[in-house]
């Protein structure tokens, strides 16, 4: 069933360094295992348009990220803390459509239910058909609740 | 007094829905009972324009609140952590002006003293009198002060 | 009186250098005559949490500024444009208050009038007295709302 | 047919007034015929977290819009430009559902067709029904695509 | 030499498609002949957190890149302007390092000049030698300068 | 050796007070020990483009901190966390250079070594030489290697 786990955050302001190399850490980290990066715009003193980085982490993944971090990055320190998840249990089923089988992802807890297409499954197929991704989504949206019904 | 307090934090990212939901799921939000509720912007992997959407709660509205969160958006985690609050305490008055009555909240804190007037009913005078929003709430600010000493 | 005039629009995209000279450059820019700088947090390409550059200059200032930009900046083009700009009339008169002089900018067009207390000088009088800047704000605007009338 | 039609860019910078009255002014241009309104965070000097104002408006609108701009915000300049528009031709139509009926924009341009549920239409819906608004809105997809073919 | 040259900018403002579709459309655009592709983060009526998209175009490509965002993306409107670009001339040299050869861009004007290696190269690298990113690009910089003088 | 230590991180939402007040506080606050203060663009209820404040702070400052955010600012709450810190050891060197001597920050942790030049040696240095600043930072981080090895 869908419980609660602990992750780690890390987090970690930049200001010295070209985003050129936030952007290829972000690939390290998620290559690493990381459950998530994402960077945030904000202001630091001296009127410097920084960011902030964010690292979704296993217990058992943090020292190795936050490694890579440091290594990579200019930064002299990383704040870390342990936060509780709220964790839907999730299932991939394959769904068949006229344009290919899609994977997709069926999440649940208690009476909620939802439905989502692999975006890289559906990115292939609206290239290769030459649709609109928003309608290959649609597609295998409304097939999908037809299969699981 | 103003204490310390503690509430809940609650977090999720968002990169497949649209906003449109977003702003909706923040109405409910807020009109179930959560402290606050504000989202940031962040950007995920993939090039993905994403949004931080934050809610504040106490503790006893913390799982109607998650609730909320898993049914209306696409998420399928919800971070969770405890903060404390250093909390100003708040009294409500009523200001007469020659607009009409306004409630101002009044904070204090050891030997700080705040005063803001409340935001919808300046709103209601400005466009009745049709004076432009920040004379009003100078004015209003103007007669709080003269009124509390 | 507050007539249109014609600003010159200077943006550039900053992915590859560090915020530091991001932060340096604006207070270059300032100091030669830019009649203002901002910037915008963007997202470019390959996840890079970028900014947007912009210099509002005039047009005998143009040439020098945008040397500037590409002298201590990283990029290699510089998007320009004019605009046109609605401009109230301003005038700085002084206000005497009980904590010193104040310079208060005074603007006009047709019927609107407001009137913008001096930074610098508020901020010299919220140090010197102990004050929080936000009140000394609020005293400096009484007192020229009442040396005006 | 979509035509290109020309649209007026009024933005200004808001540095030295509460986000409360940035809110208000937005409403007050939306009431008075902007075509949209929207606001990005800049960083502006001396460390300002501000915001750019940006209406759309038509020409016929632009004086009483950059009125109400100038009437109700700090700004003492707004920057105004002339941009063209590509727009696609827009009718609604009327799309019964289980649920009741629904207003939904439908968008073309050559070969393009684009299938928009009104946002206050099925936010209503969701409200009455208790259901997700993401499952209202993919309900109406569905009965609109269906109604069209 | 460096000369002025005109681009054209369009923009569009999405608050009602997912995050997904935006990344996916600045990719598509980008391998169509875009000069730049790039969001901002800005908040649209009814607290929506949206993006705003901008593609740089060259003339000859405008038809074209404007069509893939009609197809792509909910937009019922682009705005379309041009602005001139101040460039820089650019050329590609060779840089021999002990790591293997590396692209790095030469830009001058006047007797400003800049150098850049290239991204994918040095990215390369880091990954095959397991350095930092930083030090490679660091390493390449001072190969150039002393290749070029 | 670069060991874990405790930060207080503190945060506040502020939309209803001038983005003037809030450079001011951030000084304030540097200026009394505050280890960092950032801030991030967020969106509120009611269409409020707001900002978060962020203060990083040694435990023994909280307290003297967070009254100078009640003090200056319109807030009427702090949120308050204690995060964890991976932090290099630091020292700073002198180091000579032909435009004079510049002091360098050099981080270690393990086998991870970085070397930051001082902002504010490098900026007067490109100030008083008429050279880009980038171009000073480029030198420095060269002769420090140079030093150091
Ligand atoms: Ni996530
Ligand atoms: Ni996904
Ligand atoms: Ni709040
Ligand atoms: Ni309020
Ligand atoms: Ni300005
Ligand atoms: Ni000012
Ligand atoms: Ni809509
Ligand atoms: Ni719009
Ligand atoms: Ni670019
Ligand atoms: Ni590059
Ligand atoms: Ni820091
Ligand atoms: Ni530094």
């Amino acid at each position: 069933t869908g419980d609660m786990e602990e992750v780690v955050v890390l987090e970690t302001n930049i200001d010295d360094m070209s985003p050129e190399i936030i952007g290829y850490m972000a690939e390290r980290l998620l290559a690493s295992g990381a459950l998530d990066v994402f960077h945030t715009p904000i202001y630091m003193k001296k009127n410097r348009p920084a960011a902030m980085v964010t690292v979704l982490a296993r217990k058992e993944d943090e020292q190795k990220l936050a490694d890579i971090v440091l290594k990579e990055s200019s930064t002299l320190g990383i704040r870390r803390s342990i936060v509780a998840r709220y964790r839907m249990d999730r299932e991939i089923i394959n769904v068949n459509t006229n344009l290919g089988a899609v994977r997709v992802k069926v999440a649940s807890k208690g009476n909620i239910k939802k439905i989502a297409p692999e975006y890289e499954d559906c990115k292939e197929i609206a290239i290769r058909a030459g649709l609109p991704l928003q309608e290959v989504l649609q597609m295998v949206l409304k097939k999908s609740k037809e299969q699981l019904v």
